[in-house]
């Protein structure tokens, strides 16, 4: 199975988890291509028919991202906007991504704590996600419930301790990989059942 | 009061909803400013201290949007990104949004019917609305449950009809100025209250 991952970090160079798990990812044996559409497109001019191509390759779409406001970064929703089209994603003729599987992979930087109907944040965090399970539901493809581990804000001396954010990356990343490999187990039981 | 309208539009000149609520809003006696942050940068790169400094001098803020792929358009999402900035929407001394209205009011394509559990938009709209709800609520403003109509997207002889589009726009821009006169009354009375 092919694995698309679409990244998107304003700022990969200076960030802590998301290029942890990242890198995390890159040393797994699956086959795997990461697309960096922060720095592939810095006016935020998509190229649509080479992220199309991309996508219409890959089994496994695997979106990783900073969690911003309370959702994806802009450069993923100018993504969504360019390259979701009509009779590509949607529409009578628009099945390219039938089937694919949608896993959403992000790093929170609140708390568990707070993100609970009594914590600052008020809502738990699969509550502000129903946009791309329903991104995902339009375009028929697979919804995998959101991958994330919370607390991965990091400023030196003021929120959390780096070695910390760096065990939960990669505790994210392994669940990622994980869920990777039982998609494919799953693929390879599917072709391996003669209907009789 | 004065009012702020962030319009994020990517394409208003070929609009009918958008431009239509706008211009209705135009010729309304209330004090408005309206920012179409899509023209002021259509190469995403925001202004910050412009936008904060129009943010600082309003009262109530309404985000005045197309609904794509299930949230705000990616210009709109780039604008959060970039101006509610930490010790200006947050943080210890981030409270220059304090107390401000924040408004949602957009225009949904599909039908009231398509977002129910049982409609192929799987959930209601407000479900699809918590980021816009809980980012008022991390800027210390005073959320106001979305303002749209559904049914406004046209496409000449498959979708909708034109007139009816026109009317539901109109009705939505109505909903819209009936509120910021609610508020500027709300207000006044406030103001006018002597405490004993």
């Amino acid at each position: 199975m092919k694995t698309l991952i679409i990244l998107a970090h304003p700022n990969l160079k200076n960030s802590l988890a998301n290029k942890t798990i990242i890198n995390e990812l890159i040393e797994s044996d699956l086959d795997i291509e990461i697309r960096n559409i922060s720095e592939l497109y810095p006016d935020f001019n998509i190229n649509v028919n080479a992220e199309q191509e991309a996508l219409v390759k890959a089994d496994n779409i695997v979106f990783q991202f900073p969690f911003y406001w309370y959702n994806m970064p802009s450069i993923l929703k100018q993504w969504f906007d360019a390259v979701f089209e009509y009779q590509f994603a949607y529409g009578s003729e628009g099945d390219k991504l039938k089937g694919k599987n949608f896993i959403p992979s992000f790093t929170v930087g609140g708390s568990i704590e707070s993100y609970t109907f009594s914590g600052y944040n008020n809502f738990p965090v699969t509550d502000f996600t129903k946009n791309l399970e329903q991104t995902s539901n339009f375009a028929q493809m697979h919804y995998t419930k959101p991958i994330f581990e919370n607390s991965m804000v990091y400023l030196e001396g003021i929120y959390n301790v780096k070695e910390e954010i760096i065990e939960r990356a990669r505790k994210q990343a392994k669940r990622v990989l994980k869920h990777l490999l039982y998609l494919q187990t799953k693929s390879k039981d599917k072709k391996g059942t003669v209907c009789t």
